[in-house]
């Protein structure tokens, strides 16, 4: 654990590091666990701890509280007007979410309750989400007259259009079920067995060679902004250069022996 | 109402508004509301009207008789072959889908019957879509040698490959309820539902700013087009210059306070 | 038939022309038809072959055995090592997969069981795709350290990002009901259907002007990379350049006659 989430409850970013995988969970409750500077700034040094720290193989985003993310916080956003003060907001905010789909290891929303603006783009900046039944998502910046144009930019990539500007043109949330549906989160389970659906994926991903997730994740978004004849010779490059690896070689040879690879992660 | 699309109840194309709703009509019925040039031309002249007409906040775009639209009116374009006059012809009809997406204001279409080619088109334009049970939509064109290749633009940025390849290929026509699965429409009601399914959602849609609805439609369809990282810069930028809005700080102001924002679209 | 698919039911490829279908099926059901070279270099050759072809107006691609497509042949990888092999593999297996894609002619997948890694990507290249019950699809490189990187390019263009990433990141498979909602199959059908279904879209297709349908999907992917607004000139293009040519004349003729239209495939 870094210094940004200390170990005491009251830090308003938690990280509990098990069997590869470390859960960050948002922990401002009582704000529905807006993304104040502060909170931004914790989830970045834990995202930059975790991509460089060699134990982690999986990472779980959850939260605490009656809500998942509310997105920014207002009064704060209010509190400190100006150009300056609101690019540098949504620098720090791009960057993060950039920084859950360029972090070498797969990422993974444990979504209980609503997620909004920010906080939905959270879920779907993740690379994969998990939703309780209670769940709802919402984008809803233009009742306050803020159109919730960064969060539309990883929901747009998620869902369909018309989905998608259903929910930026109108602000009403959809339920877990529709999102589901409409692409935004693999699977919604009752709240009694979010863990268990979060933590099974997150138990059999970190399963896996970590050199292999790595080189996997960062193909898949850079290959989808390709059109389909560089993205199969770039895709091409990264399968030859991944088989030369040594955990390939030790993969096929153990599936051919029928026998269970060992990793090493190179 | 402007001088293109008369009060009279045999106009090709009728225009109401109220609430800040512009509702555009076709109204060839015996025709299917076949885009001749004529009708293009009125709808044309229409969108360019409400564009520029501060009282319309949302545009319904709805049809009378059996069909709300079949497409290009086909006895009109052999009377008139050549390359010059087909090419003036698509380039008219391209003109106006993308009149339809650029419109600063959300465009709702009321499918109230068959779709088919460019009124397909016109369905996968706007930027919402409601049907009723008894709606269908098809790319037909393959069955008279004419491959609908306008209206799949527009077909293949709303549902899936796999889905638009089969409508296209086939000529079938697909249901509402499977169109809405596919991403084309966003719900389906009962006939006798659908001006309420309509109208709800645009008289949502009207009571927010209108300066946030332009920037935002905008910026939705620009940044899909733009790589991650691009998007992101993009949209921080547009976001930045949201926040400094008027209507975005009333809006901020009155949700903390707990009280309705009035907006001033600026 | 080319030399490359005896006509001996041994052959690792057949070839089966009825009707202006051509059906090509896997045929290594011991080796759950695992592509080795041999039966990439069939397969290309028989594509290469139906493209030349003016009787072939429709593609269907089966398979034969418990299996639809194991994906590549480990042992026969394992057996030839080095950058040098490798590269030539994926080279000779995107150019396979393109090939589906830039084929003028539409191409059905007839899955009836397992897809898997590069069998997976076949069914998501090819236009359309019919599912018995029993199929599952699967993208499962990442439990033998590689990651399923030439896959994802066909299946990440298919299916949300969502469900795309919980198949390569998990390796688990998904049934063919699953697989229909998220757009890789077009229906889902019991086993003994699965040919009528197959085969009574391909008699569909087939009916149509092989002109047109190699206008239409050319275009369909070509406009897929484009912007907006360069999609719609090139579609529009692409249009006129239809209607000019003597089928589209021939079909809106008949059309309006109320006749069954003559193709001449010009």
């Amino acid at each position: 654990m870094t210094a940004a989430a200390a170990s005491a409850s009251d830090a308003i970013l938690l990280r509990h590091d098990a069997d590869g995988i470390a859960t960050l969970t948002l922990n401002r409750p009582q704000a529905r666990n807006a993304l104040s500077v502060g909170l931004m700034a914790a989830l970045q040094a834990e995202l930059d701890a975790v991509k460089a720290d060699p134990a982690v193989k999986v990472v779980v985003l959850a939260a605490n509280g009656p809500a998942f993310c509310a997105g920014h916080d207002l009064k704060e956003v209010r509190a400190n007007p100006g150009r300056e003060a609101y690019a540098a907001l949504f620098e720090q905010c791009s960057k993060l979410m950039m920084s859950i789909v360029t972090l070498p290891k797969p990422v993974i929303a444990r979504v209980h309750a609503m997620a909004t603006a920010a906080g939905c783009q959270l879920v779907a900046s993740c690379d994969l989400a998990y939703a309780a039944e209670e769940a709802k998502f919402a984008t809803p910046g233009v009742n306050i007259g803020l159109f919730c144009s960064t969060p539309m930019v990883a929901l747009s990539r998620a869902v369909g259009r018309k989905k998608a500007m259903e929910m930026l043109l109108s602000g009403r949330p959809i339920g877990a079920e529709e999102a589901m549906l409409a692409g935004l989160v693999n699977d919604v389970v009752p709240a009694a067995e979010l863990d268990e659906a979060v933590m099974g994926m997150a138990r059999t991903i970190a399963g896996k060679s970590p050199l292999t997730l790595a080189i996997g994740k960062e193909a898949f978004y850079r290959q989808l902004e390709m059109p389909l004849a560089e993205a199969y010779a770039y895709a091409s490059e990264v399968m030859t250069r991944n088989m030369l690896a040594r955990d390939a070689e030790e993969g096929i040879d153990a599936f051919l022996a029928k026998r269970d690879p060992v990793w090493e992660g190179r």
